[in-house]
């Protein structure tokens, strides 16, 4: 290991820096501070910047009512906790799942019942057998390209998911952030589209524009929507509305399509390059094969611990995450996620050659 | 009364539209996309964009981890109460006060103490008085042009609070977002200053560039705004950067002093012009005669109500705001806020002849 080794860092799933429109949002700022500008400094209703929420309903072919944008889809799934949830109800996840959301749940001193997540979405025996004991207030699920696995559920699942939210009684919240980012095979319906009634759908800017925005949409039933509205006055007054602005004058321009090619473009050799490198270099490691997203993870043979690894590779210049964290009920002790859009190839050739070297020495350690 | 009256509307305190920089934004928005792009579009520490930060250290002589700045000064109110209250816990207020503020430590289940506020700031005995049943976790407080009275604390009278906060150990927010618009009289300096370890000091860009930004600061003691920044990230992960990058930007090019003085030289008139007016048509009624700021008040003589008013007044097109909502252990049934920022003084003059004659009308009827 040399010391003149540069830091890589598998850490957080954060855009690349390369990827974001300066030039268009510079335009876009201009226009909508131009056309827009006395209502965009100004103070909005809680619902939003309304030309936004319309461009959004009329995209997914409903009402206005349905759309509600926010500060962020944390911030959106911290007011559907405050909503949906009193201390000791019931809440499901995948397992793994999202950690910052396992967070928010804690923090609403929910019952967290983590389903197991397969390849193409969730164990199903096991969310039934779940649903028998008891019925949650809501299932946070993230179809497509989750995070951490960056695995995506299969339309038979989503039917199935649906029809059990609907025979059950339960929300689904559908976090949708990467769902643009497809870079092969097949789209999906979202759970929306199966289910409006029964789903609560996330979609954000931060993965397709970028997280400095803050700028999120829910999209769901209007009666629950109104009261998130008046939570969130009472929260904010409204959402910032200046960038709201900027990133409807983004949508509107028809830059959106471009700058979506232009992340696919970008991400898709950085996928590739992580899912040749560690087939080539870490052939006894469990892996997910994503089509798109920002994620792709791993699960250590047994004997090898995440805690082990994390700590060794730090002596390579590798930062990792902890696996654990993305586990609402415990395990993930052997788990890792990979995000790997911040990248170029190389870099993530290296890391993934600095991460072999690291199982190598782990592995030594454990045969001796 | 003409039926083609145009609606006035003494309602809520928002800027004049005419008031907002929007050639400077634009400007200030390329110039942060083009020096920080990368910066904010991309996730950020929870505390907010550090050159803002970095620009409100120097300007008040305090180090950076003594600043955060979040979406709202309400949102970082209610991040205040998720630090400091637990349910029952006391809260002190003014009587009146701002009524989101009432409005958001009642969610927290906060048991509010009003304290009567006079010309020169809370009544001290009943201060003492308070602090001597109950010592409260914060005092919530607007020392300059108060909402909703638009009264402003004498330096005794500060200098006393800011004493007893030490004597008894509670914390001053010191809710400032109107401070910088002071058309006459001397500045008093602000409680943070005159302590800053017992206060924690809120300022906006709502009332000096626009509300629509949504970007507000606390200063305050580092080890309390590190544990807001932590509730802060597990809440919306950072705040809206890409404003802030914009803000900041409108900051280092000197835009500020020059936005200030034209908001000055726009708002003196209109408090005048409502002054002037209800000392010509409503001589019986109490008012309140600010120095700055967005607000007067007016204490209707007894017998009338601000609820007969009101409901009078929307045969003239007249909208009032209820005074009740401004008093957080009841009363206020006489009281009435005045906004006069959002209207030319014409219009101000013709609000308050209408309300006059709503008055006259009450008037009559009482003496019937």
């Amino acid at each position: 290991m040399s010391e003149n080794k540069s830091v890589i860092n598998f850490t957080r799933g954060v855009p690349a820096d390369e990827s974001f429109p300066i030039k268009d949002m510079i335009e876009a700022s201009q226009i909508a501070l131009e056309k827009y500008g006395t209502t965009i400094l100004q103070y909005g209703k809680s619902f939003g910047f309304l030309p936004l929420r319309e461009w959004f309903a009329e995209q997914h072919g409903i009402s206005v009512d349905n759309v509600l944008t926010a500060n962020s889809t944390l911030q959106i799934i911290d007011f559907l906790c405050h909503q949906l949830l009193q201390p000791g109800d019931v809440a499901f996840t995948e397992t793994p799942t999202y950690d910052r959301t396992i967070t928010l749940l804690k923090r609403h001193k929910a019952e967290i019942v983590g389903i197991p997540l397969e390849a193409d979405g969730p164990n199903m025996e096991a969310l039934e057998q779940a649903l028998i004991k008891q019925v949650p207030k809501f299932f946070y699920v993230i179809p497509d390209f989750q995070n951490p696995t960056g695995l995506t559920y299969s339309l038979e699942k989503r039917q199935k998911l649906v029809n059990l939210a609907e025979q059950y009684g339960f929300w689904l919240i559908e976090d949708a952030p990467y769902r643009p980012l497809r870079f092969r095979g097949k789209e999906q319906p979202s759970l929306f589209k199966l289910n409006p009634t029964r789903t609560l759908n996330l979609f954000s800017f931060a993965k397709v524009i970028g997280p400095g925005l803050r700028v999120s949409v829910l999209h769901g039933q209007a009666e629950l929507l109104a009261k998130i509205a008046k939570f969130a006055e009472d929260t904010y007054i409204c959402p910032a509305m200046f960038n709201m602005g900027a990133a409807y004058q983004f949508c509107v321009s028809d830059k959106l399509p471009g700058q979506i090619d232009k992340l696919k473009a970008l991400y898709a050799p950085r996928l590739q390059a992580c899912l040749d490198a560690i087939t080539q270099l870490l052939p006894d490691v469990e892996m997910t094969r994503p089509q798109g997203g920002f994620f792709l993870s791993l699960t250590f043979p047994e004997g090898i611990t995440t805690a082990a690894v994390l700590e060794r590779a730090k002596t390579y210049n590798l930062n990792l995450a902890p696996g654990q964290a993305f586990f609402p009920n415990g395990g993930g002790e052997r788990f890792l996620r990979l995000p790997y859009c911040a990248m170029p190839p190389e870099q993530i050739h290296e890391g993934i050659s600095r991460l072999a070297a690291v199982v190598k020495e782990e592995l030594g350690i454990r045969n001796l």
